[in-house]
């Protein structure tokens, strides 16, 4: 258990060549996008940007796990290669969940600088041809024309996003088998995702009850599955492990994923804003139905939370207000103890299976754990 | 050139086939979906509604093409089963296009009955606990919480269409390089329609220069692509043909994509709303940008045309003084003209690749050029 952790250098090694193999997918398709004009290829510029500024917390993840099972199994020649277009491809798929995220939830900045959709409206809105556009009807979407416009290709450039990831899934020069069971496990992670942001939409919505069972439920699926199962199963699967093997890594995907996932829940109420860089209060502004909010629902408190929790006009100082409330009613240290139940379970997950996960790979999920508990953004 | 028709027979029995192949992907994953609760299970059920709704036309051709391609090539076991799979998926690829293009444009109806947002919309207003739910806020997304609700579904249920068409696409258990081949092609089909529908949003929106230069390539992208040139190539891929015929094709299906489309727009507007079973005035309405349109601004009519164009309470008197200037100013008469040239071009095609294209193929291509001539909706 007192692992050292994964050295720096092999991780900003292994980002690197991730980054490379992202940009040379944009190159590709950048090429073509030139052949439709000046707009499809800014969209396309646009997409790059979004995905090359991401942290490659799953892609790593995925290699490193790959690195160190590959070790214990033999290695047939070009499977490097295979394994980090896949990494890459997890990071595409991540980077088209947050893109119809942003759409549904009509977000414009994304890790405190304006998204994709924020930077189309910002670009629209500065030029002056579209102060006085003729005969331009409103749009029959609900939102301003250039809102319109930014979010539709927030919707697009996420499709385009969700088709490049299949097809560094599907072009994977892998046995009929493995390339199976990688495939089984790429719709297993969208389906989970796609019923899990579902919920959680019902939920903001008050169309589902936010009871925990269903809230948890909802972030195992919406986050949890994709973040670090998601990883972990296909590094199982390139390095053809077997199915034992695969069955433990899922469950210490799912301990550390929810635990994340939870952690993200107390970070945006509880956490820095000057670390996380989001709006400190958005998530008690919009509602969020949260495992923190669902515990506070259970106490006597909820009636004076209520009256703020929701509230779209919410000040500084009501924030700060309910996030008071949200610990004296004892729902920070619930969620808490849920964070640490969860990690408590992957570490016993990994004494138990001592003999079955090869050390270099204790070693990779440890030193995640360990990242988790540390966990300040 | 006088080849008879594709006998009814055939096609309703291929209709047959790829409504079961549709009707199995849904079911598989239905099994699934009800373990995430009513709420997705209900989202599938309503997907697999919105699939098997329509007229099959892309993955008929595709069949059709494919039957009269494989008499004239060797044949390996599963190969039928593998075009079926690959014709439903790119059935499939259509829906979920389809899906996006309502939630981007807001429509709720689709083939004159409620599509799949539509109808999360009205049941969302017919449940009277949605009247007066505790502590939802309004969506951001500039919407009604109904409206919110359901075009959330409309995006996500198009997220997993897309996915399950390329989920096919990527099992195609096909010799490596025929593999590779139509992957190119999906993912040319992707970037090509993905580029249309955003130069048709840039149009609509007034931000993108509506020449006629660009309307009908945004036409030819958008739509011409993924209708017919995608069906056609993919059954040439499928039964190995060679890199001509594959070229003859991909022409041919250009030709014949780009006349249903600006049909398309000359039924829309002037065609029978008892046989389209569409508004009659809401091209007109939006302010769709059409060749039609396009045309009528370089005449001396469209000062007056201008008026009325896009104007979002057009009257049935309106619309009908809007749809006989475009007559006089020669617009129906140009995208008319537009029309026989490409279906002109077509034959040509043919008669000066005869000896290339097989007389099965012929008739096949032929059959749907009559279809197009005719054409009511």
């Amino acid at each position: 258990m007192t692992a050292p952790p994964v050295p720096t250098q092999i991780k900003s090694d292994l980002r690197l060549q991730i980054t490379d193999v992202l940009t040379s997918v944009f190159q590709e398709r950048a090429t073509k996008a030139a052949t439709y004009g000046e707009t499809v290829e800014h969209h396309w510029a646009l997409a790059e940007q979004s995905v090359l500024g991401g942290k490659l917390v799953r892609p790593l993840l995925l290699m490193q796990t790959y690195d160190a099972l590959r070790k214990h199994s033999l290695e047939r020649e070009g499977d490097y290669a295979t394994a980090l277009s896949i990494a890459s491809a997890v990071e595409l798929l991540h980077c088209s969940f947050l893109m119809h995220d942003d759409v549904i939830d009509g977000d414009l900045t994304r890790r405190g600088r304006p998204n994709l959709i924020g930077t189309l409206l910002a670009e629209f809105e500065a030029n002056p041809e579209n102060q006085a556009a003729p005969s331009a009807p409103p749009g029959k979407y609900g939102a301003s024309r250039g809102l319109h416009w930014a979010r539709t290709g927030g919707i697009l450039i996420g499709d385009l996003m969700l088709a490049s990831a299949h097809q560094a899934f599907a072009r994977a020069p892998l046995p009929r088998n493995t390339h199976l069971r990688l495939l089984d496990l790429l719709e297993h992670t969208i389906t989970e995702s796609i019923a899990g942001e579902l919920l959680d939409v019902g939920l903001s919505n008050a169309i589902i009850t936010p009871d925990i069972a269903t809230v948890l439920a909802m972030s195992t699926h919406k986050t949890a599955t994709y973040t670090f199962e998601f990883p972990l199963r296909a590094a199982a699967i390139l390095a053809a492990s077997d199915a034992a093997l695969e069955r433990t890594l899922t469950l210490a995907g799912r301990h550390l994923g929810l635990a994340y996932q939870l952690q993200d829940d107390l970070l945006s109420t509880f956490g820095d804003p000057n670390q996380h860089g989001k709006d400190p209060f958005s998530d008690l502004r919009e509602g969020k139905q949260t495992a923190l909010i669902s515990r506070a629902r259970q106490t006597t408190e909820w009636e004076r939370i209520e009256e703020l929790f929701g509230k779209p006009d919410l000040s500084m100082q009501e924030g700060a207000r309910l996030r008071e409330m949200l610990v004296t009613c004892g729902s920070q240290g619930f969620v808490q103890n849920l964070v640490d139940d969860q990690i408590a379970k992957f570490h016993g997950l990994l004494v138990h299976t001592d003999s079955e996960v090869p050390a270099d790979v204790q070693r990779v999920l440890l030193d995640l754990a360990q990242q988790l508990e540390g966990r300040k953004s």
